[in-house]
């Protein structure tokens, strides 16, 4: 597994996939620095009017639903179809489903026209998105992880998708198998869009290799590894995130295979 | 003052209040983060469908208008309206109010219909809020701090709310009482968006603080304090932003009595 | 010519020219902080009710397409119109020209319109303006910088505007004269927005500065100069775009006058 971890990672670097992302204004600027970071080429674009343009040149496709309107959904819905169309991967993340009705209807909305290849979220929209009951407070979680593997297997089933509930450990599942990434650290919920940033390298992953469900393994593994490496040169959320990236950039396959905790827990 | 201070600011970490906040594209990402180092929960959200049940969950709203467009305002104001209902705090910042008619015109309708029971902003921007005479440059004050306080008291009264205006010295006053904050560096306005963070960060002091004016000064004190000691680790504005969010999110009740310059002064 | 570019960064410190910039979500963040840290006063500001009135007040104007969408469009044709009345300098940023035709569109409305006085991208995006054959990848360049000179050159004469392209090597014409600046490193390219900071730099430097050619150089030794000591002091993307602010902020002549690689190419 390990090794196939770096390989997917050595393959982001030597395509340089373009990663589309309609996502939320709060984290443009760094996931776009993350995307660059770890290899990949981001590009955001909005407009209706040229989304299909751009996911014809995208290697996949991002959709993030964090600051939302209606002119945004209708082109996430415009690209997400077209992105189904060409068969490139579709990563989604639902930020804050469950907070508000508006919310739950616009996920719902993208997973059925825009059939994505992976969902993450934190626990509480993982359980949200199977789960009409639960509420979420804003953007952030208020359950552990563990709690909603069941949901997030599901989920998964029913979508045809891989499901990831990032936290203090990260499922990942395709509704069968599942593993779990015990990399990051308690920091990074102190820096705001980890999670959206997490979604964008899943794009990068995704984008570069064929198997999906490896991508984005090896996607939280390089996540959490970044970050918890970032952590230990940090005295704060301010210099986490500038080691964040450095870290990210600075990857290797070594220091992968030094730190990667990863397991198949199904 | 100071032991009110420290234990407003502990409140806000034991609380972590969820502030719901509509502001501008700038300084989402930073205010984000502040937020969280502060030891909020931040979640924006603006579109018009969504934000009444946002400000249903949350513990106070942020309005800041440096970013203006009609779709905006619009939300704003259904938010505001909202969040009087529910009796939350309401904490506005009239970003470049004076610089063109547009922002005059939506400052004045939402202090009249959100009600806010803070307003930040320059001297220039509280000047130009009660009196139409004076022109602001663009987002950056033209006055000094002190040739506002008079027109922040009228305003304090006009709108009973407490008004802020920061500065190398900021001013906080209900109308009747007024006091200083000298912490602070001449290096914070060289990082955009200082001024949009305060008035989140005191956002968070009054989503859990009942006593809105000395959650205020906290907010102010707090701001200051991490700007200052952040100054002195750095050798210029971008070592300064990162510096200071990590002396935000470390700030304890000891730095705060040993740092604080707080007087009252009316 | 090294005398008369730390003149004009000497300009732009004792004037503090307002630059509105009508720009897109991804860098307004770095590129207000970038200005500040020059010594430029950033407004952003795109609602087409205001945008008149600001570039009444403003110095420059910078228009960047990176996130278009129609109200923008029709925005900064408005503002661009204004400042081509008031005869202020237009700087503008064809981010993706070339991507998809929606851009390309734009992308010429925005020169007939708004007549700009500079015009910086990298390779493919000046290709792309002055060639409709030419393909580009998204945001990031596919040709090299020489390539497009002759391209250059044709858009200069053209539209009657100094443009760049910036890259490993940075050209600068009027269609008559080139100029290239050796300045910078292989790390800026790995932080968002490097190129779209450009443009707002040189927006601070044509708004403080008669000469038009002058200011553009100028802008671009100070941005590789800045680029390149930052890139020394880093060990990656992240580090990279802090010190980089920090050495904006700190730029002097001295450090021009030993650092400018500077070269009358034509």
């Amino acid at each position: 597994m390990i090794q196939n971890i770096v390989n997917a990672l050595e393959r982001v670097r030597a395509c340089a996939p373009l990663v589309h992302n309609i996502t939320n204004y709060v984290v443009m600027n760094n996931t776009a620095n993350a995307l660059l970071a770890i290899g990949a080429s981001p590009v955001m674009a909005h407009a209706k009017e040229e989304v299909v343009d751009m996911v014809n040149i995208a290697s996949s496709l991002v959709i993030n639903m964090g600051t939302l309107s209606e002119k945004w959904i209708e082109s996430m819905v415009i690209a997400g179809e077209r992105a189904v169309d060409r068969g490139i991967p579709v990563v989604f993340d639902p930020v804050g489903v469950g907070a508000t009705a508006y919310r739950t209807e616009a996920a719902q909305t993208i997973i059925e026209r825009c059939k994505p290849t992976v969902i993450r979220g934190n626990a509480s929209e993982i359980m949200a998105l199977s789960n009409a009951n639960v509420k979420t407070k804003g953007v952030d979680s208020t359950v552990s992880s563990d709690s909603a593997i069941d949901s997030a297997r599901l989920l998964a089933h029913e979508t045809n998708s891989v499901v990831v509930i990032s936290g203090e450990t990260d499922y990942i599942t395709d509704g069968t198998r599942v593993v779990t990434v015990d990399n990051g650290s308690l920091l990074m919920p102190k820096v705001t869009g980890m999670g959206c940033t997490a979604t964008a390298v899943i794009g990068a992953f995704a984008g570069a290799n064929e198997d999906t469900f490896l991508a984005t393994v090896a996607a939280m593994t390089a996540m959490g590894i970044a970050g918890e490496i970032a952590t230990e040169k940090s005295s704060g959320p301010g210099s986490m995130q500038m080691n964040f990236l450095d870290m990210l950039y600075a990857l290797t396959g070594e220091v992968v295979e030094s730190r990667a905790k990863v397991t198949s827990a199904n």
